[in-house]
Order: C-alpha cells, then sequence, then structure tokens
C-alpha cells in the first residue's frame, strides 16, 4: 500500500494543531510505519486567520467541518472540536455517510451518541476511533480491545479527570480548602467552562461509559453510570483518610455483578501505596483486571497537546495499517443492552459524622450500624473545640443499601449534628 | 471472514496449557470479537501421556514441532516450548517456510535470532508476533508498536525480570542477605534451571533488547547489551539506598544518544516514591517515554500461566482479525543497524566504599573525585565496628567513564579497602 492516507481534520485547538505538527514533522517516520504516506489534505476551524504557531498553507481550508467531512480527498476525518451535539455530531455522521473512517477525541459525544454512531459506521463499512477520548495518551482502549481480547473484563478502574486529581493532590500537600484550590485551577484555565463537566465528574464519567462498553462488550449507557462529584469533599476529610492509611481520588469503577452492570464515578478511599493511591497532580490511570491477566495498570498524562496527539495519531496509524476493529471492539449489533444494576457491591466504608458531645451518643449511633448488620472496623473520635465531635468510622464490608439505611437511622437518633460524609474504600 | 483461524501449538508446559484452556472456554467471546471462529487443531509436546488437566483428545498430535509447524490444518503456529535455538529455532523456520503466522513468548530465541526470522518471515509473506516475550501479561509490545506510533521514542525503560525483583523486594522487606533469598527462591522454583539468566539479568536483557529494537527502529542486538546481574547487591547497600530515599531495582534503560544507542541491564537506584520504587515482588514494570506522549508507564503481572496466556492470545486475536504488522514494527529490511555506545550519559551515582579508619581517609577519596571531575552532592559515613569504615557516596551527575577512572586512581590511594560498588541512579 503506498497511496497516501489522506487526513481532513475539523478543529485546530490545543490537540489539532498537535497533529498537524505530527504529520509535518514526522512523515518519514510514519511512512515507515505504517507503509504508506500519511498526509493532510484539508482542515478546517472557527477562525481561518488565528495564527497557530503552524503552517497551514498546504491545505485546503472548510469553514464548515461538514463541508470538509464530505470532501474527496479525505479518506479519514478527524475531528477535534468537541460538543455532545451540533457540528462535531453532524460532521461525524456526514463523513460516516460519504465513507469516509473517523478518529475523534470526543467522550461527551460517544457518551451519548456512541451506539448509533456505531451502528452506522458499521452498516457504511467504516471505522470509529478514539484513543484520545479516554485518558488522554495512554493507549488504553487498544489494551482493551486488542491486547487483552483473550479475557473476560472483570473490572475497569480509572482516576481520568486529571483537574479533580489535581485539586484532591494539592488539598493533601499544601492543606488547602476545596474552594481555594478551585479558584486557582480556575484562575489557572484547568477547568472546563462548565465546571461540572470536572469536578461534577461528568467527564470522567463519560469516559467511564465508553471503556465499560469495550471492556463488557455493552452499549454505552451513560446515563446509568452513577455520579458524584468532588465538590462535597473536606481538606478534613482528605487528612483523616490519610491518617487511616487511604487517599481520597475521584474513582470510576465499572464492573459486571450478578445484577448487572455497575458504573460508578464518585470519590472513594485507596490505599496510599497502591498505584491509585500513589498517584498525583493531573496524570492518569487506568487500572484493568481480568481473569487470565489478573491485573493491568496503566499511567500516563490524560491531557495536553502532545500526549492527545499521541493518542490521535495510534489511531490514525492504526488506520494506514489497515487494522479494522469495531467501535466498541465487537460489532456494534452484537454489543448487548446491560441491565444497569446500582452500586451495591459489598465494600468497607469510611464514615465522617459530626456527633452532638454528650453521653451515649456514640452508643446510639454504633447500634444503629449494628442494626443495620454494620460491623465496625476502625472507629476514632478526634479533638474538637467545638460542641460536635467529629467521628471516624471505617466500617467492615457493607452493601451500600445497608450503609444507606443506617445513614438515615442515624438521623433520627438526635446525636448527629449534620450529614454525614460516607465514602466507598475501593480494594485495589 | 467466517473461515475458522486454526491454532498448532507447540509446548504444552504452564503457558501452553493456559492457552488451550482460553481457546477451550472462551470460543464464543474470541469469535463474536476477531469476527471468526479461533480453533485448536494440532498439538505437539514432549510427552503425549502427561495429565496436564485440559482435554486434547480433539487435536491432533505431533511429536515432532517441526512437522506440527508443517501441517496443512494449522494456519499460525504458536510456539511456547521455549529455548534460543533447537526444536524452537527449527520449526519457527518451518513455519514461516510453509506459509503460517507465528506467535511465540520466546525471547531467547528472538534477541538471538530476531532480524533473520524477521526477514524470513517478511519475505514469505508471514507475521510473527511475540507480546508474551516481554513483561508478561503487559501489552506493551503493542502499545510501542501500535499506540504510540506517532512518536519518537526518547527512552524506554523497564523491570522485566520477576525473580530479580522479587529477591531485592524480601532483602529489603525482611533484612535477608542476598544468598539466603537466593536459596529461599531456588527452594521454590522461582529460578530459571540456569539462575545466571535470572540474576546474571540476561533474560531481562533479552526483553529489553526486543523494546529497543523496536523503540527505535533498530535490529535486534543483545550483545551490545551492556549486563549487570544483583549478585553483588548486599543488604546494606539495599538499606542504605532506602535510607537515601531508593530503591534498588534490576532495570532495563535503552535511549538513543548522539553517539549511538545505549541498551544496559543492570542494579539501579531510582526514587522510592516513583512507579519503579513503588513496584514489588514478581510484577512487572515497562516505562516509555516519547517526544509527544511524554511518559507512559505499564504494570502488570511479568509471567504465570493466566498473564502469559493473555498475551498469546492478544497475539492470536490481532492475526484473527487480519492486523498484520511487521515484527518489530517496520519492515525487517528497513530495521537499521545501530551503532552500538557505551552506557556514559550523565548521571547521578551511588558509591559505597569501605576506608581504612585514619586520618585523611576520606580526604584523599574527596580529592580523586575532584581530580576526574566528580563533584559530590551527599556523603555519609556510617557507624562501624570493623576496621573499615562504610562511607556512602551520591554524586552529582558525571559520566560512567570519568566514575571509572576516579575508582581506578582510588585504589592507588592505599586507603580503600575493597573494590567499591557503584550504582547508577536512574532518573525517572
Amino acid at each position: 500500500m503506498t497511496t497516501p492516507l489522506r487526513l481532513g481534520i475539523a478543529g485546530l485547538g490545543t490537540v489539532g494543531v498537535g497533529v498537524v505538527k505530527i504529520v509535518r514533522q514526522k512523515a518519514n517516520l510514519l511512512a515507515t510505519r505504517t507503509g504508506r504516506p500519511v498526509v493532510i489534505t484539508a482542515v478546517s476551524a472557527r477562525s481561518r486567520d488565528k495564527d497557530r504557531g503552524v503552517n497551514l498553507s498546504d491545505y485546503a481550508w472548510e469553514d464548515d467541518p461538514v463541508a470538509l467531512a464530505k470532501r474527496d480527498d479525505v479518506d479519514v476525518f478527524v475531528e477535534l472540536m468537541g460538543g455532545e451535539n451540533g457540528p462535531a455530531k453532524d460532521s461525524i455522521e456526514a463523513a460516516i455517510a460519504s465513507g469516509k473512517d473517523v478518529v475523534t477525541a470526543n467522550k461527551a459525544l460517544l457518551a451519548h451518541h456512541g451506539q448509533a454512531l456505531a451502528e452506522a459506521a458499521e452498516e457504511a463499512g467504516r471505522v470509529i476511533r478514539f484513543e484520545a477520548a479516554v485518558a488522554g495518551g495512554i493507549p488504553v482502549i487498544k489494551a482493551l480491545t486488542e491486547g487483552l481480547a483473550g479475557n473476560d473484563i472483570t473490572r475497569v478502574m480509572g482516576v481520568m479527570n486529571g483537574t479533580c486529581n489535581y485539586i484532591l493532590t494539592r488539598m493533601l500537600d499544601d492543606g488547602l480548602s476545596y474552594d481555594e484550590v478551585f479558584a486557582e485551577a480556575d484562575k489557572l484555565g484547568y477547568l472546563e467552562a462548565d465546571p461540572n463537566l470536572d469536578v461534577g465528574g461528568i467527564d470522567a464519567g463519560h469516559k467511564l461509559s465508553l471503556l465499560s462498553s469495550i471492556a463488557f462488550g455493552t452499549q454505552v449507557d451513560f446515563d446509568a453510570v452513577e455520579l458524584e462529584g468532588i465538590q462535597r469533599i473536606s481538606i478534613e476529610d482528605i487528612k483523616q483518610a490519610n491518617d487511616l492509611g487511604y487517599r481520597i481520588k475521584l474513582l470510576g469503577v465499572a464492573q459486571m455483578t450478578g445484577r448487572g452492570l455497575e458504573q460508578r464515578m464518585s470519590p472513594c478511599l485507596v490505599p496510599k501505596n497502591s498505584p491509585l493511591g500513589q498517584l498525583k497532580g493531573g496524570t492518569n490511570m487506568v487500572v484493568i483486571e481480568g481473569d487470565a491477566v489478573e491485573q493491568i495498570v496503566l499511567r500516563g498524562p490524560g491531557a495536553g497537546e502532545g500526549p492527545t496527539a499521541s493518542a490521535v495519531m495510534g489511531d490514525v496509524c492504526d488506520i494506514a495499517r489497515g487494522f479494522r476493529v469495531s467501535t466498541f471492539g465487537i460489532p456494534a449489533k452484537s454489543l448487548s443492552k446491560a441491565k444497569t444494576a446500582q452500586s451495591n457491591s459489598p465494600a468497607p466504608y469510611y464514615l465522617h459524622l459530626k456527633l452532638e458531645d454528650r453521653p451515649g451518643a456514640l452508643a446510639k449511633i454504633a447500634t444503629v450500624l449494628g442494626d443495620n448488620g454494620i460491623s465496625i472496623d476502625r472507629m476514632r473520635q478526634t479533638k474538637h473545640k467545638n460542641a460536635a465531635a467529629p467521628v471516624l468510622i471505617v466500617t467492615h464490608k457493607t452493601q451500600r443499601a445497608a450503609l444507606d439505611a443506617a445513614i438515615e437511622a442515624m438521623q433520627d437518633t438526635g446525636v448527629v449534628e449534620s450529614a454525614p460524609v460516607a465514602l466507598r474504600i475501593e480494594m485495589v
């Protein structure tokens, strides 16, 4: 195959420019590796005149990404605009309809429309690749879909939002409050335009829903992801968890249970000496467990020009080499509709209560837990200056439903001052 | 493609049996993922009668793996016998000559004959895949060859011999001597028949030479790997390194420099809070650095039935899907002969000397270092009961050649009691 592979790139932000740079600077390397030249024929972005520090004069320009997607001189439509709907969706649909393969970094789009797009691509005999949509530069989609294809995957976990991990790391390392670090992250431009996408766990939830689909052969179902953000995590909880031997991470977990597929993205405690516990700053980590391979841990930069462009180019090179794999690893029509299971697989929990400082208060709480079948692994009451006494409890393994019932019953005891913090301890 | 992919498996030890189990137990999963049935048609091993706990009666039996490799009903020859020459080499050559693809876990064979085999496969239009040969269940060959294909790789590092890492971990955790843990590992069956393959760094060196080839597009050159085993590592060095904030690992490093390709497999110090420093027991880790992706870390089990069979099946599934990639990532004829560079890229070093306990001894050593242009970052003399005073020095960055010159000059001072221990501190 010496026919060039011709790319049309829509979106010339950080990642798009990164892709252009690699294609321009590594022409020989790419041709040697894939067996054919990889070239850009046309590009599209919102503003034509902006100086992006890269020479675009060799490429045709389209104001409209849909027009770009339909061009006869484009084999692969590279969508790097983002957005759950709008131009990204329209242009990918147009690309598929006009017989192009698609490479995208768009997690929101695939989390919401992945099944429909995968079916459309399949009918047209085209592929959609999205390595860059999950965990930045880490080739995790490839590992799951191809490298571990001989496994029944049992669990996938990941810290996949660098901003959240940055916030939580900085709170611990520098003793700052959530609000202080949030304001700082905002100033540094680390946050999405709608910060809830980051700190509310939505962005990471999108990624988890894509990993789930590939891992378990199920249709992407973002709405089934139980989402909990990091907004309620206090510096006190971070410190207490640390003293108990844990770190708090915004952790995504997907696992297939007898009751169905559990998908949750929530702040969890993980052992501080585990690879997940050791993860700092904006770095991402994905843990994959399979019946044959046991456990694989993949770590790398979750964002940025180079890493994300690296992932895009991995997909482009696969297409250049003639590798054709279904969007979610198996044919779209074979993806099952997973039954959604409420996250109820047993785990130890961390509880943080503020109790009225009077005789019998602790006994009441212990009784409520016992009544709900929850046994206590560790309990500590910490020093306090206020009337309310902070009490920390690490439970033995229990189900979330039992814990929720206990927390509700605690409210009736009259000794609990505010809503308890309850965080799952994920065993990794 | 609904034609079955037919495997012939040579070697029915732990890994071979693991592969048979996966093919038998996951027929539907494999067919769904790859689009065609994956079946075994014939097997070969030394003893036909041995009970391997798996039903082989459906498969043709060959006493001779070469005969297996030539069978008309085999599409992929899966070589799991091992050995640098002999039946493994003969049968792989026969397989290629008779038009089969090859999947192997045989690092020794490829480290020595990889280039010739890759050229033969290429001429015959066949592929050789060897994910299982490096770092067990970790899909690292795939990550390097495909996922990171858009990168110029700058450095590859790895802890890839589980036995050595087990020995070093247990020495640190339990304060045991090298000899004690070695004897224990031997009793537990963790060591190769020739233990020097493990503790001498040869097995890990084989793996590094394969990674180097893929990372840098060069012909496999195992003889150019500078090998140093862990036999001289004392519990004292492990403890001192730990006190200084480092762990000792048998670490492979390959990097392209202006002077040529450096490949070394040797005990190094790594920061104890780095992913490499945190690695315990038999787990493997590979760190890949590329100009776009920055740094990716892959961690997983380095051996065992399930993990190794998982890697073999990843390769098998790729072939079933029709993915054809050159043995070392680019056409064998395009692999360059790298100029070998002696490991001389600058790094800090850890030095452990035994000095005569008399005035001026330390000054003499400091002078020798200074004369060779080596400056001292940290120095400490530890408590001692004997006449010889243990002195620990961490240097600033220096070149190995300067250090060797200094060590030689130290012998002439008359104050050094035995050959100093000098270990590179690899910055990760």
